[in-house]
């Protein structure tokens, strides 16, 4: 995570700055605030992913120094929407520029809240690490307008796409203004009224086809059934509402046990970009939007804080460690919009979202700054803390600071996770250690074995509900030793999943593997080769792959390819030579040459 | 088919002939003839509904003598054609009434040539009955009107959805008249050369991504797909174009072989209707619209023509059973739009498209007059003859004519088929009996044994090229009898097709069977049930299912449903309670009541 995290500093969001400023929506706001003649480009949604790279850079900046160029950026930025904004606090270069008088005309279509809750969220971020103190005004003069609109006594409307519903929940977090909060809840309350029309897809596209408190099912659009889910949880926290928290766990329960892929992604259908059926998700065919992996760690992350339950810690993880990284290439400069399970031979994509190799930009440009984004936020993301302690969720090179209840303490966390199991905390200092408090560690639940040391010395410490929790009072210097057992694991999915039966992933750690053509002998069709499941997977370490380090290596064999599509006779079939398989990390694909893929490998069967 | 045509003529036709009038479609061409102040309703094609319902009609009547209402539909409708009919000869309302500004602007939307070359069909299909003769100059004067713009002379521009190529060649086969025929071999040349720009999935969508005698793959939507391939054949034929047939029957070899489903459906993805990639056939979001399998029996049947091959009637056969025949309901008056191999259960669409169950009309009513056209010229596609004799392809009950070297023929043919597999011919007469001639019977592809015997006395006749082949001086009564065997088969996909992997389709002569919720206990759980390879699927009659004399009976076993989406171990599954399981016909299910429904049953596996 921390080579990452660099890349994202040193590449990713740089090119996000450079294509804003190529891609017009730059220029889009300039025209807005009444300087030069552009005329709108781009997306009519375009001024969010402003909004996100402003709020990555707000982030990134408070941990790394003196990036000038990202300073102006930020700088440049703030005071040009200062510009751009309305006298009545409306923001939006679109329906300013291009279609002034559509405002607050197609809730359904618009996505003005969606920009409006990204704004707020980059003036949190600014307001959280405190920095560039211009932009809060401007956001909360935007939230104040809507205040104004959308609350108690105004128009009883909800956006289309959400987004804003778990903005103006943290915005209250930072400013402790009650009206914020209270009209995050009433988005949500006013949701499953048929507000917002029947549209292309029907209701559920957009989550308005049930109160929020009554959903039992994740439906529709994915990237906006998890930022609703986000916001639901941010206001159910907020306003001790325990009914939408229990609903939005009844989500969760939904979505995980029957509509989550192996590598954390969201949404099986490419039609309206939504969740399917139960069970229903093809390899081939997974939609699995970049925004939606983000939406998904997001939402989890809340789940977590307000649960401490780890089942929610090991969603996001993998999650990170595949669906998002998966999105990103090699150089931090190409994306994915799209993350299928599964590259076809001769496929051929009929649109971008469908894309077989990673590119580095998109009309439609949601992914890159919101992946800019979470990695700028990320070292929020590995621990929380109370009173009683320390709760390490994600493992990485990190300094861990918290405030217990003697007081502040450190801790350096030193690993080469995900690659080797071994983590190393050591408790470095700080007042809290007056005091004795908890150190606890979360336990993957992809791990079956694993050992404790304390100070050198072995400790029984099992895991209670995903956690190892060694309370004592620390002395500085003490460093702990977690110890994670990471064979090769072969994951096999739900039976009821049709579209991967018969097949094996596989993992080793947080991350899933796959099979690839580039390490496939020339002429072999990739959809020909099954897995020996009698011989043993291993690990090997590899130098020649960037950024992998650890490969699995695995029998295989190659099936017959008969010359009829279909056949009269049972499903068994015939195999011929038997060939060495090389799986690299699947976040890794498509980083040499483009070629067919896959993470679900069928096993050999006799017969 | 017999039965299935007469519930055709009674319930189909005037079912479509009601919705045409309820859904403003007869308005809309008054309006364009000036009569009447109906805005324009339903889609900019929606003339293309009413001429496919016309030629339906006219086939109808062709067989079916004394129809008063249907008659006058037809009168109706052909002068309510030459009053919308402009000066000039075009013809279309929603150009003429809605937007005249854009005539001939959108070829790559508007859909023109499309509702022409439909106009021209039913023309030739009167034409070819030889009724309504007023119908023939109205379609020719369009003609004529897109030779002059369109021609050798005219503007360079195809038509986004295809469909004229094939009706032009029609044409000219019915008038003699040439340049109809060069307009459509221009047509197919004129594609390939991006003239019909990018739109929103790319040029392959609308085939117009390679010159058609360079294309090896189908591609993109469907139905367009199919109906152009029909019109090359139509072309090679008759100009003698031995290369544009071989790129036909090349396109064959990939659809056949890689991308059609067991129902002889085509299309795998909702999102542009379109074909995927390679063994890409999900069963669970096969799009497999229903016009797409009467494009490929109508592009089979010109193969077969073209050719006298075999496999052409194959598929012909495979697809009327199957993928055409489920899109209607046992009323005749309920319909498939999309007609996937699996419902899973909580299935919930987002569209019509992806109907749960039969609906009455459509939006985009494209398929239920197709439906009807396909089966009211279905006795035209029994068999074909040549001076050689007379060569059945389809079975059914039915009076066959054909001139051979010496004179008429006439064979009564009765059979149960597709219920039993015997089928009696009897030579009933006619001046052609004076020479030898040859009687051909297709052997279906899925039948491993059959026995033939003429007049009571079993015959050696081995099947060449999939066709029995008896040649003699026949004598009038003289009665054969083609008895081909019908036991249950388990056919499996080809390895490749990964969304079926360990599964099998039952299937007993030309039908595919499905399991569907009905047959099953109370509580089960379709997706956990497996068929026990080991034990034999029988057939058995009963009389309780309308329409389906024959259900298919198996032992079958319930899979474990563990509670986690994602287990560590291998793909092998528990299984508990054994069940007897009841198969019935594809193009049955979804008559009873609504459920979950699977074409292809897992295998149980030992382990």
């Amino acid at each position: 995570l921390g080579r990452w995290r660099r890349r994202n500093a040193e590449d990713t969001l740089p090119h996000c700055v450079d294509n804003l400023r190529g891609s017009g929506n730059i220029g889009n706001l300039q025209a807005a605030a009444g300087e030069g003649e552009q005329p709108f480009k781009g997306m009519w949604f375009a001024d969010s992913d402003v909004h996100k790279t402003l709020e990555a850079a707000l982030w990134e900046l408070a941990t790394s120094s003196g990036d000038a160029p990202l300073e102006a950026f930020v700088e440049d930025t703030v005071a040009l929407l200062a510009r751009a904004q309305q006298p009545d606090g409306y923001l939006n270069s679109y329906f300013t520029v291009a279609a002034p008088e559509e405002r607050w005309r197609r809730p359904d279509w618009a996505h003005e809240l969606y920009c409006a809750g990204h704004l707020i969220q980059a003036a949190v971020a600014g307001g959280r690490v405190g920095a560039h103190p211009g932009l809060l005004p401007i956001a909360r003069r935007f939230a104040d307008l809507l205040v104004e609109r959308f609350g108690p006594d105004g128009v009883e409307e909800v956006c289309g796409h959400p987004e804003i519903e778990t903005a103006l929940a943290e915005l209250y977090r930072l400013t402790g203004h009650r009206p914020y909060l209270d009209l995050a809840r009433r988005f949500l309350d006013l949701r499953g009224r048929g507000l917002l029309g029947h549209g292309r897809f029907g209701p559920r596209y957009h989550q308005d086809h049930q109160p929020v408190r009554e959903s039992r099912e994740v439906a529709g659009h994915a990237v906006r059934q998890l930022y609703l889910l986000a916001g639901m949880v941010d206001v159910a926290v907020e306003t001790g509402d325990l009914p939408l928290l229990d609903a939005a766990e009844r989500m969760w329960d939904d979505a995980f046990h029957t509509r989550t892929y192996v590598t954390g992604a969201h949404g099986s259908r490419h039609r309206d970009e939504a969740y399917g059926d139960p069970y229903e998700l093809p390899p081939d065919r997974a939609y699995a939007e970049t925004c939606a992996a983000i939406a998904s760690f997001q939402w989890n992350w809340r789940l977590l804080l307000a649960t401490g339950r780890a089942r929610y810690a090991d969603e996001m993880e993998r999650a990170v460690y595949n669906a998002i990284a998966v999105a990103v290439s090699s150089d931090g400069r190409h994306f994915f919009y799209s993350n299928p399970l599964q590259l076809r031979t001769g496929h051929v994509g009929s649109g971008e979202e469908e894309a077989a190799r990673r590119l580095p930009w998109y009309a439609c440009a949601c992914c890159p700054p919101n992946i800019a984004r979470l990695m700028a936020s990320l070292p929020g993301y590995l621990a929380t803390a109370d009173e009683d302690g320390l709760q390490v969720h994600l493992y990485g090179d990190a300094t861990l600071t918290a405030a217990v209840a003697g007081g502040p303490v450190r801790i350096e966390m030193r690993t080469d996770y995900p690659w080797q199991g071994r983590i190393e905390l050591t408790v470095e200092g700080g007042e809290g250690l007056s005091r004795p408090w908890t150190l606890a560690l979360r336990v993957p639940s992809w791990c079956a074995a694993y050992s404790v040391s304390i100070g050198g010395e072995p400790v029984q410490a099992p895991a209670r509900d995903g956690y190892v929790r060694l309370t004592r009072a620390w002395t500085p210097g003490t460093r702990v030793v977690l110890d994670l057992d990471m064979p090769v694991r072969q994951v096999s999915a739900h039976p009821r999943v049709d579209a991967v039966r018969g097949c094996v992933t596989l993992a080793r750690g947080p991350l899933v593997y796959c099979l690839e053509q580039a390490d496939l002998p020339p002429g072999v069709v990739l959809e020909d080769v099954r897995l020996d499941p009698d011989a043993p997977v291993t690990a090997a370490h590899r130098d020649d792959l960037p950024g992998a380090p650890v490969v699995l290596s695995a029998r295989g064999v190659l099936a017959d390819a008969p010359d009829t599509l279909y056949t009269t006779g049972g499903a068994s079939e015939r195999t011929n030579t038997p060939l060495t398989l090389t799986a690299v990390p699947y976040f890794l694909w498509g980083n040499r040459k483009e070629g067919p893929m896959r993470v679900w490998i069928p096993l050999a069967t006799t017969g």
